[in-house]
């Protein structure tokens, strides 16, 4: 369940007006700001922006980056745009600095087949070129195939598993990665094209077989670009409430938070599940995520993130 | 531009009516049912199968699979499916058959990114597998990775050229094609990502550069799998009028006629650009492509062929 606090009832002009007068003259009331955005949802922002620009000619994402910054304005950038743009977004930031390419295995497979075409149009209409294009050229070997195959998939949605399929696959895994031989292209093929009911039947036998869960017997983190980017993938299939919490978890962790990571997660999960991720992060942590995240970082950007997370004005 | 005539008014119950009485009792009117699905477009059609299906609470398509027979079941079977479903069916067959992938790539290659989404829709809701899936279980190594990467692109569709960029990527087709070293997985990267306008830009520098055109660089199509569906996928980018002209001048030329490539193109392009193809026919052999069909192939398939070629009745 969502965490997002909103009105039923809001004016699309009323809100527009009022952050008009917020960004207007010397200074910003970044207050009025967080007030209004941070408690509307996808809708709302939307009619926020349409009612912004017939007011005032003006479109009211580049007025925003004007007159914020830092991390308070890439969370309020984010999480303004609609959910496929915003992934669109995220993918091509990490087309752009090369790195963090687990970021676009986790887009690819938490959404819906259909949320994901919706990003691959999306980035098309912004960026000019497929998604897939720009992965593959930045990419090469195991980790293109990879990205590739994740992003580009159309999975069949349904209850359908074919439980001999899952054994014989589960055992293509354990050979590739349990005991580093056997094909790399296989779990590639297996990864990007069964779906994910037949994967988590996959993992399951697994697990049966093997004593441990796959992505136990997988290489920590510290590893390279395309261990890190199956690890995801494969976390994100089998529980991904589990899985966005442990990335979480770490963002705060370190000693310097992860704000790109701690943003991603919590502007991309406040409209759906970010109750249950809260509920497992108290869980793992005996300590509420408002309160780790108040702890960790500071100003706007602290009291923006906690708006999402359903703190009460 | 199609060949196909048909009525802009009919009576899809009229219809649906004369083609039962075409099928019921003792033995078939095969001449009624050329005349009627023989010179109906893909919306007429549908809206026929619709009528039956009321009228005679009965799979119009089933009916005729179990009335008509051989390759002119096959032509109709094909020629009666919405186009989407219809490559669906296609693309199913060579999957089944585990031969002439390149058909994969020609359907992946001539559709647009819409229409391909259709046909993987389409295939989806039928075999209850992604298209990808099925093509990447039977198939390995770059064959498998130029198939799954045609099939499940999603191109940029604009006229926006980087002409640096075609540049650059015709040297790594030279390289990889021509001189028989570099990177295939370039060659697939390229094929399977660009859009369609840079594709034909990179072709043309390729040809300026290297005095010739690459598919004629490209080996012939008695070479392997990988290679003769690389080479349907840049003879389609290039020009798939002609493509689909030499289909139908090697299917008719063959001692013993290449039916299923035959229908398949008649079929397929009968309502778009078959005029187009049957005027390359007649430039390049002198001979109307009406004429070689109905030398070389006979009865109800012909007669059915030769109305989806725009024969008047």
């Amino acid at each position: 369940m969502a965490t997002l606090i909103f009105p039923t009832n809001h004016s699309p002009v009323e809100d527009a007006e009022a952050i008009r007068k917020a960004v207007e003259g010397w200074g910003t009331d970044e207050k009025s700001i967080i007030t209004i955005l941070g408690h509307r949802n996808t809708y709302q922002r939307q009619q926020i922006r349409k009612a912004y620009e017939e007011l005032y000619q003006e479109d009211l994402v580049k007025r925003l980056e004007k007159e914020i910054s830092g991390d308070f304005e890439r969370a309020v950038y984010r999480w303004i745009l609609e959910p496929a743009d915003r992934d669109a977004v995220l993918a091509h930031v990490v087309i752009k600095e090369g790195k963090n390419y687990h970021v676009i295995a986790e887009i690819a497979t938490v959404l819906s087949p259909e949320e994901l075409l919706a990003v691959r149009r999306a980035y098309l209409h912004r960026y000019k070129h497929s998604l897939e294009e720009d992965v593959a050229a930045i990419t090469s070997g195991h980790l293109r195939q990879l990205l590739v195959g994740l992003v580009t998939s159309y999975r069949y949605v349904g209850e359908e598993i074919n439980a001999r399929l899952a054994q014989s696959e589960a055992e293509i895994l354990h050979e590739a990665i349990k005991e580093k031989k056997g094909s790399q292209e296989e779990v590639i093929r297996v990864l990007t094209t069964r779906s994910k009911t037949q994967l988590v039947a996959t993992f399951n036998r697994y697990r049966e077989a093997h004593g441990a869960s796959i992505s136990k017997k997988l290489v920590d983190e510290t590893s390279d670009e395309f261990q890190k980017a199956l690890y995801t993938a494969i976390r994100c299939f089998n529980d991904h409430t589990k899985y966005y919490e442990k990335v979480v978890r770490n963002a705060i962790k370190k000693t310097g938070t992860d704000e790109d990571a701690l943003t991603r997660v919590i502007v991309s999960r406040a409209e759906k599940d970010m109750r249950e991720i809260k509920e497992l992060y108290y869980k793992r942590n005996s300590v509420h995520l408002e309160q780790a995240v108040a702890k960790d970082i500071s100003g706007d950007y602290k009291n923006f993130l906690l708006a999402l997370l359903g703190k009460e004005d």
